[in-house]
């Protein structure tokens, strides 16, 4: 039977991709089973070799270093792309939004830039703007998060005034219930799954409340949101960073296997 | 902020565990998700470090190989195999039931212990079968499973009669049931997410009669079926062994951690 098997690096025909996850870890996985749902396969030989690090127990929280400082999550993230790199992935991303700060994202670029020879990060983030710009004639985009991406002004700094974007954020009311339906003990997303009605309530409301006040299409800039709500269920626009990025690194590495209906 | 950055790699406090999977990619997802859901952990820190190689395009299919020879899907796995052991996994395991067959698992476990020092491989079905001797004072077990995992008995490899196990296949029409409800386009877990009420009560059903026939506990052998059912919805102990070595793998690096209700 030996002379049946191949371990030969050469056979891997795709460029590996690498998600950097634990940040959170339920993130990291979502990420992936984006990557998969998104690529044209009938068996499993068809799908894109990928390789996730969920290593959360050395990346500080990202929202508590923002506002309070302490060790950089930087240092940790890096950690994990140190692993990927080793294993042989070539491009890879981090599957945090908050993680794209630029005091976080700019050292570990960085980092990574210096001591990883062919390892390329794809910013999520900037990703998304991209696509914006490039698909949508738009200005005023709605942002639905949790209060610490509010806080942080992660998006604030890749959606620029000086591009021309408007940001909308909920008012203080609306902002609760976002938060609410992320993170309440009784209905919120992170714990009730599948989602309870009162949190895709709430989100729904907010989405239509936010193109009341003129936005044009609604980033859900919480990884946890899009487990809520479908964007074909909506006539404007609904962007989940996430999924732009996993289209993006298909596109990349095996652009003839991306879906040409982005699945959720 | 520099200073404040560390990616030590002495600062990983625990063994990273690697799952191989890739066979199918949904299959590496879910025991992904075994290990975060039975892990004790109120923030992303307090999870485990983990690694997931999902890389099938070189890992050809199991059952086709065992029923119908070609290249031996061992050569793959080692592939990734050798991935985690490079990004520094100790502990892994093989996400698929049906690689865990002596002609596949034999040579793959030899080219492990040739080449990768420290790397310990965890079989899921030997795990299983020493759980339900440790556990379960029981000789009947019915297996619920897709007809290729029948047809290469790699059950029997593990549950050997003279260990004193006997097990229980559904009736040939059963076992077309129980395939349908994994694959059929029109109503298949593969296919159709949250899981269909014809699929789940076939399964329902066939739990049944497994037990009228004398099963004291039924396997869900097949990585599709614990999708579908909820083992404390029934009397008998309901079996699934990627819950089970999931549960493992955290009892191995992490025991303080491990949430003693199994969580599905």
């Amino acid at each position: 039977m030996t002379e049946c098997i191949s371990g030969n690096e050469t056979e891997m025909k795709k460029s590996l991709i690498g998600v950097i996850g634990g940040v959170g870890p339920y993130a990291g996985l979502d990420f992936m089973q984006k990557i998969f749902g998104n690529t044209q396969a009938s068996k499993d030989q068809d799908h894109l070799d990928c390789m996730l690090a969920s290593c959360p127990s050395v990346i500080n929280d990202r929202t508590e270093f923002l506002l309070n400082g302490g060790e950089n999550p930087a240092g940790g993230m890096f950690e994990s792309a140190r692993r990927l790199h080793k294993a042989g992935v070539e491009y890879a991303v981090v599957a945090c939004n908050t993680a794209h700060s630029h005091p976080i994202f700019d050292p570990f670029s960085r980092m990574v830039r210096e001591s990883l020879p062919g390892f390329t990060v794809v910013n999520m983030l900037e990703t998304c703007a991209a696509f914006v710009k490039e698909n949508l004639d738009i200005t005023h985009i709605g942002l639905l998060a949790t209060r610490g991406t509010y806080k942080s002004r992660v998006y604030h700094e890749y959606f620029k005034k000086e591009d021309g974007f408007v940001l909308i954020e909920p008012e203080e009311q609306g902002q609760g219930k976002i938060h609410e339906a992320v993170y309440s003990g009784q209905f919120g997303i992170k714990v009730h799954q599948p989602v309870k009605p009162q949190a895709k309530n709430s989100i729904i409301y907010e989405i239509y409340r936010l193109a009341e006040r003129g936005a044009e299409a609604v980033i859900l800039g919480c990884t946890e949101l899009p487990l809520a709500v479908e964007a074909r269920d909506f006539s404007l626009p609904i962007l989940d960073p996430g999924l732009i990025t996993a289209r993006k690194l298909i596109a990349l590495t095996a652009p003839e296997k991306l879906l040409n209906a982005p699945q959720n």
